[in-house]
């Protein structure tokens, strides 16, 4: 189909060996001499005053190199953006969840340092805890954070059109209220960081991090130290989700220990740790009101949207503010208005999650739209279809759609499942759908994005590319060696990718917003393209031609026509050719997204991508219990560079969408999270993983590397309300609440079964 | 003096902290998960044919994880250069030196790798052993090597100039013989290799290498591994001196045990190895037949040597032509001629040493110069004043001195050492002098000499260097460093130096012949110009200005004369300026030197450099001991770059030059060394050191960065003849053979009062 030698070919991961045999070193893999273990002192209340921090019994137990608490270090916050930060690594004054860090210790061991912190004695003024937004909004409520009012972290307000008149001009309108509750990452190894100090004053910080140029920076503020004197290094990781972006508080703690005992020194947190504190998605209450014609267009969308933002201020802000974006901007719709608020509460802080405010606001407007279409009497998948977002759309608050697949997407997910065939033919089977609109390459939200890498020829004509972009797990250094290698003429095997190094490799934003594929492969693109020209130049003359009749193809440059008279790629490597060595430099900065105005006008991101699930389900009666028999997913991401890694960030995003649809949550009691293990809180295994078929649709997209786009989180957003549809038309019970548990199904099952005693199959 | 802020100034080392308080990781610090520890099995005899080597015993051992032998390895041998490589890493067919390499193994820890080598049963058909070139000469010899005569590894005959005619001319014509001993380089921590495979089947080598980009090619070889699945990393290094120059066996041998147990294996000499298999510097014997006028001219210079070259094909021919170029064009003489006998003997093989056939040539010369001057009736000093090369020479083996501080040198070691007031004038005191000339910026004897770098402007307007040159400890990244700072404007702190990993940086030959501060230093400072280019074009239009009248200074960019109005450089670094980020690239090849035709004619340098060194002895009549009272080292080094770095390289010289002068001697007994420990090998302690003033002469190169030259090797050479000069000053004994012992003093005083009994103080 393509001329392709290495895009779009099912090339196995660089390190998937690596990985494979348990070679990859991840960070509880690291270990330096001297190490010290750190460990962290959380408070156990959900809410109160720092009276006293007394250290003494700590400091004088065998084994204990440091003990610091808030005192001992600077009085600067950390958190999403500097203007905004209010949480330090270690609070001195106030406590403000069940596990804000107090006091840390370092020591020879981890028993030891776990028995210090034993031993610290924090004396409280424990005042009262709000747990719930809208508790936290009264106007006698306490306030979490001093000079806030009704506890806002803060509030949106969005207007598009004329909304007065599209609910007058509708011939019905949908009010609905939905619930997403809070889920933890659970990456596979837990939250960790390695911090060294050398005598130099250099500090070298091992990091489960997704952007290592991002926290060089944020260190750089905590820890008052210039930018070249911190060197970040990622190491191997098993996912990220999110759940590592900012930086976190045992980053600066362990930093904090590193330089006081001159030692390295490691904090990794325990699992309960990374479940009790755990950076949750943000759970939102929206109540969505929509109006439509009663020939199925969608005329108006309006939305308040509750958020708990937990203690902190993170990116509770940002990541309402894209769930808005996204509820607008899914299908064409004339007239929007949404209000966000968001909420402090005594609960740990929340954090990006995969999707970023899109499962959220998905859940609510692909449920609600086949409430829509049962009542207007149209199939879901018709009245989807009617009101797709197109290329060359631009929606009503900005989006440019510059490539999309989404029709394309719905019909073949929808053929592929037997759509027309199952729907409402099997008894306690029910088939359903929902569709999804996500950014395909970062977005400018927070002001920049970019990637920069540098390549350069080596003797034996194979390539070393220097890139910041984090491989999280998904593949990303393959994906970028192949963009390298199919500009070059060469192999995935000639391209030695070398990342997240801060010391290393030029800047790049990292991993977020599925952003890496697009930003640092055009990055890449353009770095080869500019070895290439290089290369095919320094050809030109030795095969006395033109560079435009040249060709490069394994690793031989030949006029083109005429593969036999082939000069060596090699040959023109070599430091004697024309003693210019060839480098190539890439950088891509994001000029197609806009930051948008006041009222939310712009262009969110430089690229949009499309997708839709359908999913069968299989309800019991007796049990409530939800059985997913298929799913295909349909996805748009412009244009396949790696087959199976595509596939797996579809099956990946499928299973975690499976877990917040139906299985996973996070349980406070009083404000402590009392799941904080696998056996309470409860993914996907492999038992409860149905067949999950892919597809792949390649809409070109204009301005990414080959018409790529990102495709990391959209595969986990229409997962929930497909299964949540597909309930539905299976025993016809409409659940708005996540996760959908068998007692919300029985208990609705049963309060149908009293109101009118007999089960409907809907439409 | 001089405009320099970086250069010139006595800036600490970089590194100088992270050694000073232990933190920098040599290769004995390094340790990694599931490693192996190797272990060689050596020949116990000095010449033999293996007839059978069982190793069952030895795999049976618990524990032992690999044993292997010659018959398990390709049959590829390794040396200096692969057309005369004769050395395998392992021997299956012969050994040919007691300490010759047989088997190895790999184990869980260190006493069961050498328990198990104890296991090893090697049968062996012993040879009749040579130690002696002389003996390995005779034409009924045993050929060490199959197809050789008389044992020879090579003969070089060079002749310039007609030297019958000279001979007829010289009013004076002297004749005498000279010999050097074998001594051993005694870096700090012995020769060691970690060798680790990961599953995409990539070496990482950690080694104690003086070049890891040849290692890299050389492993490649040895390995049949294509160069970009091998990477080589150079540990910290306590000195290499040469002996860590060609590849070394347990390079390959433990890469072969890491190949085949899949685990890390590190093999580190003990220091008994390091001494028994040492990788001496040449012994040679040189005859000696020199021609001068009686005005002291030297009209021609004949010369037979006789090198030892040990058992395998490494440096011998290429140091003893070395050598012979150093024996000629040292000072001025009209005709030459020389030949070269490298001889093969069953002792361990010779290698590279500081000054590469200089500090045997120079004892010869320089000590028959004082015996030509004494005969003459001319003062030393004037003698070599008035022969000494000048700029502008061009000597008749075709060495182009292009700067040249040797005059000066002369001059101001001589008055600063009180030359005229001490001569002769204390009893049993003297005082001599020894100059030397040396390359300056390595050679192409081996057909390339050339470096390159690569460097980034970071964000924060800091500068990341990248380079394959390699720090010894001699501070080679604190110079290139500071040639990148002085370029930029920057300071030292500013330059993050990333060197010596052969995946990171550009290729370059490494740490050896004195060229890293020329060949390195001169690629730094073009990628400088190339990044400060780059800025000020940037700034030139920020400025609206023109490049021509911009400077930098101090991380600013301004008008000149106009500081005020000045732009940040962290402006320019930012990726957002103008999108083009800072890359800076610097190549320097050598086409000063040449590579000098079958007659040894050619410029062997593209840069020179001269030194004299004037000692003054006490030598007690009783007891023949040698007490240096002080040492005074003028050395001509262009520019100096670093002052600290500089005179450290003078002080160690003078302190390695004198082991070679007084103490140091590897002994052999039967094939064997039996001085193997630092009790029986005797260096200079710090009780043994003079007060050593350096003298540092800028003669400013024209080729050379800054007016640089290298400094590194020369300080070691005119040690050992000084020392000769000033015992013969002190007591008129002359010893022609090293070390100087005491005992020779005695013999020769003894000889001597039989003769006329009473003392001589020579003129």
């Amino acid at each position: 189909m393509s001329d392709y030698q290495v895009i779009g070919k099912n090339i196995p991961k660089i390190d998937a060996k690596l990985k494979a045999t348990g070679q990859a070193q991840f960070l509880p893999d690291l270990k330096l001499p001297q190490m010290l273990y750190g460990k962290v002192l959380r408070s156990p209340i959900a809410h109160g005053k720092i009276l006293h921090v007394n250290t003494a019994r700590a400091k004088k137990l065998i084994g204990v190199k440091a003990v610091i608490t808030g005192e001992d270090i600077p009085d600067i916050p950390f958190g999403f953006s500097p203007a905004t930060a209010n949480k330090y690594p270690l609070e001195k004054k106030r406590v403000r969840f069940v596990g804000d860090e107090v006091a840390a210790v370092a020591a020879i061991d981890q028993d030891v340092a776990e028995e210090a912190i034993g031993l610290i004695n924090v004396e409280y003024d424990e005042l009262p805890a709000i747990f719930s937004p809208e508790e936290a909004m009264q106007s006698d409520a306490i306030q979490i954070h001093e000079g806030t009012k009704q506890n806002l972290a803060g509030t949106i307000h969005r207007e598009f059109g004329d909304i007065k008149e599209a609910f007058k001009t509708s011939d019905y309108i949908f009010e609905d209220e939905f619930e997403t509750q809070a889920v933890a990452h659970c990456c596979l190894e837990t939250q960790g960081s390695l911090a060294s100090f050398d005598y130099n004053g250099k500090l070298t910080l091992w990091s489960t991090t997704q952007f290592t140029h991002v926290l060089q920076d944020m260190l750089s503020n905590a820890l008052c130290m210039p930018p070249r004197h911190i060197r970040v290094i990622k190491t191997h990781l098993g996912g990220g989700f999110g759940a590592r972006m900012p930086m976190d508080s045992i980053d600066g703690i362990a930093a904090f220990l590193a330089k006081k005992t001159f030692k390295p020194v490691k904090i990794m947190n325990s699992r309960e740790e990374e479940f009790g504190t755990n950076r949750y998605r943000y759970p939102m209450t929206i109540h969505l009101k929509t109006g439509v014609r009663n020939d199925g267009t969608f005329l108006v969308r309006c939305a308040k949207i509750i958020t708990d933002n937990g203690a902190y201020y993170n990116q509770g802000v940002s990541v309402t503010s894209s769930a808005i974006g996204k509820l607008i901007g899914l299908y064409r719709v004339s007239s929007a208005k949404v209000d966000g608020y968001i909420v402090y509460t005594n609960k740990s802080w929340g954090a990006a999650f995969r999707g970023y405010g899109g499962p959220q606001a998905h859940f609510a407007v692909e449920s609600q739209i086949d409430m829509i279409a049962e009542k207007i009497r149209m199939d879901p998948m018709d009245i989807r279809l009617k009101n797709v977002n197109q290329r060359g759309d631009k929606t009503i608050h900005g989006w440019k759609i510059t490539s999309c697949g989404f029709k394309e997407c719905i019909q073949k997910a929808t053929k592929l499942a037997g759509w027309k065939k199952k729907r409402g033919k099997f008894k306690n089977r029910g088939i359903g759908m929902a569709s999804v609109i996500h950014t395909g390459g970062g977005s400018r939200q927070s002001g920049y994005n970019f990637s920069s890498v540098v390549l350069k020829l080596k003797n034996d004509g194979s390539i070393d590319l220097f890139t910041q972009s984090a491989d999280l797990g998904q593949g990303s250094n393959t994906i970028l060696g192949q963009i390298a290698a199919e500009v070059l003429g060469l192999s995935i095997d000639d391209i030695n990718v070398i990342s997240s190094d801060t010391d290393l490799a030029p800047p790049d934003l990292g991993a977020r917003a599925s952003r890496q594929t697009f930003t640092t492969g055009l990055a890449v693109k353009f770095a080869a393209e500019d070895a290439k020209k290089q290369i095919l130049s320094k050809a030109a003359k030795a095969l006395n031609s033109d560079t435009k009749v040249l060709a490069i193809r394994d690793k031989k440059i030949y006029i083109k026509g005429r593969p036999r008279k082939a000069l060596e790629l090699h040959k023109i490597a070599s430091i004697y050719f024309d003693e210019n060595p060839i480098i190539g430099k890439g950088i891509y900065i994001d000029h197609i997204s806009t930051i948008s105005d006041p009222n939310g006008y712009g262009n969110f991101a430089p690229a949009y991508i499309f997708g839709c699930q359908v999913i069968e389900v299989e309800v019991d009666h007796e049990t409530g219990y939800v059985k997913l028999l298929n799913v295909v997913a349909a996805h748009d991401l412009g244009r396949t560079i790696n087959l199976a890694c595509a596939e797996g960030q579809i099956e990946g995003g499928v299973v975690q969408g499976i877990g917040f649809a139906l299985t996973e949550k996070t349980v406070w009691e009083e404000g402590e999270i009392i799941n904080t293990s696998f056996l309470g809180y409860k993914i996907p295994t492999a038992l409860d993983v149905p067949s999950i078929k892919t597809i792949l649709v390649e809409s070109n997209d204009p301005n990414g590397p080959f018409g790529a786009k990102g495709l990391g989180e959209a595969p986990i957003v229409p997962t929930a309300p497909a299964i949540a549809n597909a309930i539905y038309n299976a025993v016809g019970v409409r659940i708005k609440t996540l996760p959908i548990t068998p007692e919300k199904i029985l208990e609705e099952l049963e309060k149908r079964g009293k109101k009118d005693g007999k089960k409907i199959n809907s439409y």
